[in-house]
């Protein structure tokens, strides 16, 4: 965990008060199932309730004599609650607690992703909306195309968000499972029914079958999701990284008055926040791999996944829970420049229109290999001039064209507004009917 | 791809007859739409399905002078088809048909993919059911722990494998869509109703926003699908291994007559198959790095990702499809040794059953440190004994435990029985009820 | 292995019969060896040499049946040879043929990289030379920072290609061993004097200590050096993308006539070479963490690493050929446009002088606080006026400038050469002194 | 940075007073080297190093208005050092201040490393000699093949970590360079000679060429190079694993008298540092992969690269200095148990002496194919009798093998020592001549 690029709320729930509360109200709930069940006296998981405490420092302490985390965190509330704290734990193993506390805070790790998720996109659609028709030249291979609208391009990334959102809602179901079923998974000192108890008092589902361990293909595809994510991420702040560009300049991150861009050039102002995304993503990426590695476990378990999830468990979700407020902000306070973006759309001199000639000419009954190298001979033309040579000009005045189109034919073929007709359409199809 | 790898109807998917069989279709499908909204006459299409055709070899030829493979294509049919061919295309851009194509090859393979699943699935429950009750030791960290059966072993790996199935299923769905929309993407030339045509007769459903491209966070998510996938494959692999180790020797994969296990060492039967498909598992894994970096193409689209997916869409799925039915292949013909799992059962003194005494020491009032303490120095005699020494008779013969345990008590608790109580519990939550 | 990415070279390294030759090789050799020693006939020695012939479709036949490709293979020899084929293979394993065969592969592989490299590295030059004062914009974040030369860019490409030289090298050394050890690497029947009479034939070393297999960590550090000369490939390739955008157009790959950039918009000349060299970095980079995977071997050796190699070991090696010919060719032809450069570089009103000024008014006496105030305001208002503003005039009319810097003094901070006076430094460290 | 897996000395590297400390010290040296070049005043050289402070808090507040560090630092020393600090970073950049520290902190923590490693090499060089003829079985696919030593299995580690310090100091060699030299590289506004004089000072080599930054291809080389590393410990930590299982036990982590392996079941001794140690390999080798996308900075740089730094820097190092430490302590430690390697060693009638006999029928004339086949079937009557027939009596009944071999033959090829005449070629080769 990097303090720079983490937030309150996500790192409080990976902090040691956190784990230790949450176990202990496993163990607690699972002490009144017990209860419930005869199995224990009622007394005792009253008691537990009522006196329960620990104390991070002190579990320390003991673990550094025991070496073994969760008996240092019973005797830990052992000595508060007194005499009743030995009916705790019974039939159970360590990884009921640790595997169960895990799936707890990984469910509540989403819940705060799908917040941000929730407010990227919001962010997103104001802007798409508020840009739906502006104008700006679409880039393949980083080359101008055709036209397409900032709005679009908005959209597209509207639409991955919500994928992002899906993926994440069922992966939060792959993870939100809880497993008391004791030191092989057979519930041989344990009543399945203080499983399901827990599981519903934690906000869990119950795990199936579990081996000790609750199974880590779970946590693979948890994290391989969170790195898609990522991934997507990247892409945003690639686009808004290429828009700041010197030479394209159509868009900027918002910079403060206070803000310095270099310690030796005054001038600059860097997309410095997109570029930091776009290294988040490289991490929350990385940490995919070593979460499929865990999923081979030996026999009934092993503990090698056990450090990787202490690293992964929370840089993994606290670095993507800062990247997608980041990415937040920049979408929200992007600075848009319409004007640039007009300029830029109209410095290839037409070419962006060449295909609408294409068809027109093979409509005219050209063939389209005849038309392809009409209009390709004099767009390369215009290529070459750097955008000072008309397209519409040249096509005018090409023998083989003219004897096809007027030049009202032509002319009209230029119409920008020819290429948002369905930009309707699109946005019904993203953000749902008006 | 790796002949040796590779099944044949997977294989076949891939082949450049299969692609451009796709395109023909998608183009051909196209053009009906086409015809249907009267933009090209209803003749031309007709023209198409008639004499449309393509060879491979000459589309090769043409590319190597245009260095364009949908055009290349194209030329060919038109060779068939005549002068109606100058309407295929029409308003279209190569993604249109690449992408199309790519989903529809992917939702074919996944198709194999969930009948392999389904294969494996069978087999596995198959065993689990003739093995539900044989007792074997379960093993955490290596060690022995405390006693499990075959069958919830397997039915472990059968819960695993269900929610690959399920996992599978809805990376289908993620990749599974039609984007005919041309250059980039605003239907500028093409009207809304031919994408949802070509869409409906190819099987998908229609992105919603493309960018020339279908955007490549849906492939991600695919590949990584796949490598969690694989991952299950690997745990259970490295479960035979460990199972056919020379000291454990619990079952053994199929050894054929024929088959020679070393050149030097005649005696050797090894477990090569699932050390294969631990390897095979590797590679799947490492698919999914680069389908994610693969996201962030530059603005509308760039064609980095057209490489890579040359290699991962048939090297993942054809990998994947081999190593699924070779898994099958294992667990249907697993020769599996109830006696030796009982043998190994045996061997640690009944340091299996000591988890039992503790927690009837603990019943019968001792506290769970005195009584944690009382176990283990017995059972830490029987562990230096190498099993020589039986836990049953040192507990019998300690002072602090007989002073709360009669012999009798002692005995109930070495009961194998014990411990399989639930299994058809646990058979039910993963099979469902008989 | 894909077609379109691989070079004949390269390919038949990889190739049955390359494989088997060297099989047969490295066996006469040890039989070679074992004649001088006195274990084995000469004669037989003699006839292997003779007669020693095999055939691939055969040795298929053969392994069929009996699953073991050694085996499989020393039978079709012993086919040609007759009896005396009885002498080869006496006291090896069939590791010592397979590892000392991957280790000549792989070596001269890299001979082929090597060379590659060389001729990578000449194109490098020859265009860094040819533009060593051809000025150009140096980019910080994408934003205009301060002057460089093109031919810079290119030193720094040439000396980051001279590091993968040498790390390649090193490489080579890692993997070109050779064992020839039996079973378990103990030479309990084979002396260790074959195994040197061996490395010396194929141009190896001797492996000190092997396990039957050559230990793995070596094949991981070679697949983890080409990954990183991946990605220096694909910075090169991103370069070159970046100025090939048609806001940028400072540089183009070559475009050959017959070529077409797009079938739907003639004008489009994309810079497909480079971005397809992306996506082949990406793939290249992906096999390095299966070979990670691989070093943890169980005990003396398991096979999983093998099919991982069957894998990588063509299609790093492969790609990587490919991918470093086509990165020489893109610079071999690279269109540079130097008038290009110098209109970008004067777009932005000055700016790219800034941090001169800011000096200057630091000697001058002003606090550095002050004199970046200073500069940024003005700078500010150029970067606002989208260039159309000069700085250097509204430095002359600042107040607080002019009263440290006379006009003279101010304009002597526009000259472009003054950043290049150490060009020919910086060539020297790279290229050697002239 | 998981405090559990951390040690201090290289923790302590890492901490913002070291990184202060080093800017300081660049900062300080490069102002020495303009004094002597006389082209600031020597005064302000010696106020700098007589006056210089800084405080990590201060430098804090002041970056939340700035939102630069460097700049933020330099504000700081200037709080402390008076009018002087104006001369400080003349014509230097951030990145001058931050690669260069970033070197020197990189280069400090590969002089942990190394030692770390000279340590672990000590430990298991010690043991091995003290193993170096502990007779043990040799297994190839976790099946009995033939007999090694256990020193051979640690010789085997030893060299492989011996490969891993050579590597370690190769990757130091990459990562030890010094960069001053201004904002796109060119030493517009600062003489190389300052480079040189704080690169010497600071024990670093001289960057040929930089551009602003240091070429990341030198982080993603050093970065996979630790990965190697950490595979090789999973590869040391995987063995101890296998020797630790109940049905092998022959031998086992250390295990302290207060340690508790499980809080179910008393009798445990798990391996967990070496399950941990594979965990923490999992997590070294995945910070390679961004470290390889940091390569393709855009142009002369961008800054993605330092999020991942930010994270990788310590966390690989840091984690690689605790896993190496750990891996000493457990080979130091490791109880080895001598008596049950020989047990296993006979549990399987002496198959192990397969080959030996094959070798023998061979050399007595019969063929290869008759002699295998005639071995093969007694040797799998041995193995199907689960080690309790012995293969010598066996042969010795066999007619076919009788007639070539007399009894007494037969048994010399039983003989264990056989096995063990080159392990001192092996460890001269391993350890030098002794």
């Amino acid at each position: 965990m990097i303090p720079r690029y983490a937030r309150p709320a996500m790192t409080a729930l990976w902090e040691p008060d956190s784990r230790f509360r949450i176990w202990f109200e496993i163990e607690a709930h699972a002490l009144d199932a017990m209860a419930n069940l005869g199995i224990v006296p009622k007394d005792a998981a009253a008691a537990v309730w009522a006196r329960g405490a620990f104390d991070a420092a002190r579990i320390d302490e003991i673990e550094a004599v025991t070496k073994h985390d969760v008996i240092a965190f019973l005797t830990n509330v052992a000595e508060h609650v007194g005499d009743e704290a030995r009916f705790l734990h019974q039939g159970m193993t360590s990884s009921d607690v640790l595997d169960t506390c895990l799936a707890v805070q990984l469910a509540r790790a989403t819940d705060i992703l799908l917040d941000d998720l929730d407010q990227l996109l919001a962010a997103i659609k104001r802007r798409a909306f508020e840009h739906k028709l502006t104008p700006t030249i679409g880039r393949s291979h980083g080359i101008h195309a055709e036209p397409v609208t900032f709005g679009l391009k908005l959209a597209q990334a509207y639409a991955e968000f919500s994928r992002a959102r899906a993926r994440l809602v069922a992966a939060r179901a792959e993870i939100a499972t809880c497993a008391i079923s004791g030191a092989v998974g057979t519930f041989a000192n344990i009543d399945p029914r203080v499983e399901a108890h827990v599981a519903a008092k934690m906000g869990l589902t119950v795990e199936p079958v579990s081996t000790q361990v609750i199974p880590r293909d779970r946590h693979a595809m948890y994290f391989a999701t969170l790195a898609v994510i990522a991934s997507s991420i990247e892409r945003l702040a690639t686009e808004v990284r290429h828009l700041q560009r010197t030479e394209v300049l159509e868009a900027e991150e918002y910079f403060s008055p206070g803000q310095k861009g270099s310690s030796a050039m005054p001038h600059k102002r860097n997309p410095v926040l997109t570029e930091n995304l776009t290294g988040l993503a490289r991490m929350v990426r990385a940490y995919a791999a070593p979460a499929m590695e865990n999923v081979a476990l030996w026999h009934e378990r092993d503990i090698s996944h056990s450090s990787v999830e202490r690293y992964i468990g929370p840089d993994a979700t606290i670095t993507l829970d800062f990247a997608l407020a980041r990415m937040t902000g920049v979408v929200d306070k992007l600075l848009i420049y319409p004007d640039r973006m007009q300029a830029n759309l109209d410095r290839m001199g037409g070419l962006v229109h060449s295909q609408r000639v294409l068809l027109a000419l093979t409509q005219a009954g050209m063939s389209r290999e005849d038309a392809y190298a009409a209009v390709q001979r004099n767009a390369m033309r215009v290529w070459e001039s750097d955008g000072r040579l008309s397209l519409m000009q040249l096509l005018k005045d090409d023998a083989d064209v003219s004897a096809r189109l007027s030049d009202a034919e032509i002319e009209e073929r230029f119409d920008l507004g020819y290429h948002f007709k369905h930009v309707d359409t699109i946005f019904d199809r993203v953000f749902g009917p008006a």
